[in-house]
């Protein structure tokens, strides 16, 4: 890595909500930042291909469904040639339930429905995190804070967005369960990623985070029930988890929060 | 239900292992259960088939591969035209990963090999809850504590067996990823189950239990590692688990214990 080099964030699940916004905000707010954005279908992903439009030579779109563990591959290899580093790594993508609803009893609950969700929200990321851990670890650290001390500096930052119902602790009304059991295990993944990479030399941080409820098409079908001040714009909520992904640093790693910074229970 | 019906448990996962333990406790140590006992080959189950040779007519043995939601289906079906109720569930087949190794790293990770792992550690179990959890309400509450509140009374019982690395918590070797996650799911799906057959009438425990480290085929492959008076015998783990199972009540439910009947953290 040289000390030239620009940092690159890249955005997995880039097409709509929150991965678009991360996008929009790195590109305007680190100016220095190269953004990779990836989506399963590019070529339906009208308002990602304007900004890169807007931002020739600074926004790279690729294609990646992170149910395949091919495309991960490719994507990687593609970043590596290109780039051969990435400081920030956010896996955004996750779906409530493939009918679009979360299930709200057991009779709502089939195998083929958990196998699904848990694939693109649970195995997509962790398989991710496999495949661009080593470019990671290549990173220049651009993203959060480097303490004083050389040896706990960090190259990288990964961050899963994972939702406080899928919290086992706060759970106290039930329901959803492909998705609560989704980001259960994503957290499971975030706690053991950050100890394998926290261990390692260099260290990439590794953490989940809580967007709080969000104008975007998943929570769509329940905005009915949210009072307005409580359904935050992608804007705005993505402007508060990058002042925590700016905060980071490893002794913050493997842990989850909230967008206000707060810790979230297992 | 009638009030002289038989208790009924039905151990998912009962060809080996703990589950066939769990089988053999209940026959010896609760002379008026019958035991449906469910494998996904009962040919090659021979150590089960001999045990329903020796208890005619109090252990019924069912083919039910927890990956087949068809299975599961057909099972509760016959189950429910046999015996029309079920007292206590234990869902107990799992595997620490298609290769029979936790991964130690990273490295090891394949998005085929944590599917298969989730599949039938996490959705059997909480398939089984679907399909068998009307029969538990209809169960006579034969195993567990009922409090002299009428109203906190329970049906039957669900257990689900966890393990300790499934902590998120409680974490911090790493590894394991699939098993971890896997377990981690789980017990957001037992979570789940407490709230939704808590609020019914009647109602069902549901909790996760870690069983220690067992002498089993799923372990054998760490038992060197093991000091061997961590390494419990199936028949000491089940003991102590059929303890926690009989002092169970509705006060308790939605938890995660240890076999010695400490609570594990999330
Ligand atoms: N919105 C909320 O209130 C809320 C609350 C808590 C947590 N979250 C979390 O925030 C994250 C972002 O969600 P969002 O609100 O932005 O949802 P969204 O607007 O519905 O966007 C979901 C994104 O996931 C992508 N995706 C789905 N399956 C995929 C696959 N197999 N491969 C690649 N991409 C796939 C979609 O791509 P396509 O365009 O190709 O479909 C889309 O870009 C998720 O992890 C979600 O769980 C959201
Ligand atoms: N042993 C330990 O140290 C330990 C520690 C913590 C937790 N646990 C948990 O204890 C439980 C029992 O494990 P064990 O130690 O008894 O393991 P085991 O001796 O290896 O037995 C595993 C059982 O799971 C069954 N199984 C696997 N895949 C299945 C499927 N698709 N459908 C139906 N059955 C399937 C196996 O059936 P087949 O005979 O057909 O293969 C076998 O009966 C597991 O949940 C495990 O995670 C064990």
């Amino acid at each position: 890595m040289s000390a030239m080099a620009a940092p690159v964030a890249l955005i997995q699940g880039a097409s709509r909500g929150l991965g678009l916004e991360f996008c929009k905000h790195i590109l305007k707010n680190k100016s220095l930042a190269a953004v990779v954005a990836t989506c399963r279908t590019p070529d339906g992903a009208a308002e990602l291909r304007g900004l890169a439009g807007q931002h020739r030579g600074r926004l790279t779109v690729l294609k990646l469904d992170v149910n395949l563990e091919e495309d991960i591959r490719e994507a990687a290899a593609r970043v590596k040639e290109n780039f051969g580093r990435v400081d920030l790594l956010v896996n955004s993508a996750a779906m409530l339930h493939p009918t679009g609803k979360g299930e709200t009893s057991l009779r709502d609950v089939s195998a083929q429905g958990i196998i699904s969700t848990l694939t693109t929200n649970t195995v997509g990321p962790l398989v991710m995190a496999k495949y661009f851990s080593p470019l990671l670890q290549k990173g220049g650290g651009a993203f959060g804070l480097q303490p004083s001390e050389k040896a706990k500096h960090h190259s990288g930052v990964i961050v899963n967005i994972t939702a406080k119902v899928g919290s086992i602790g706060d759970n106290g009304l039930g329901g959803w369960y492909s998705y609560r059991m989704s980001k259960a295990a994503l957290n499971m993944a975030t706690r053991n990623l950050s100890i394998e990479l926290g261990r390692s030399q260099p260290k990439v941080v590794c953490v989940s985070l809580h967007p709080g409820t969000v104008n975007t098409d998943l929570s769509r079908p329940y905005h009915r029930n949210v009072p307005n001040d409580k359904l935050f714009s992608a804007e705005h909520s993505v402007n508060c988890l990058m002042g925590i992904i700016n905060s980071l640093s490893i002794e913050k790693t493997g842990k989850a929060y909230s967008w206000d910074g707060t810790e979230l229970p297992w």
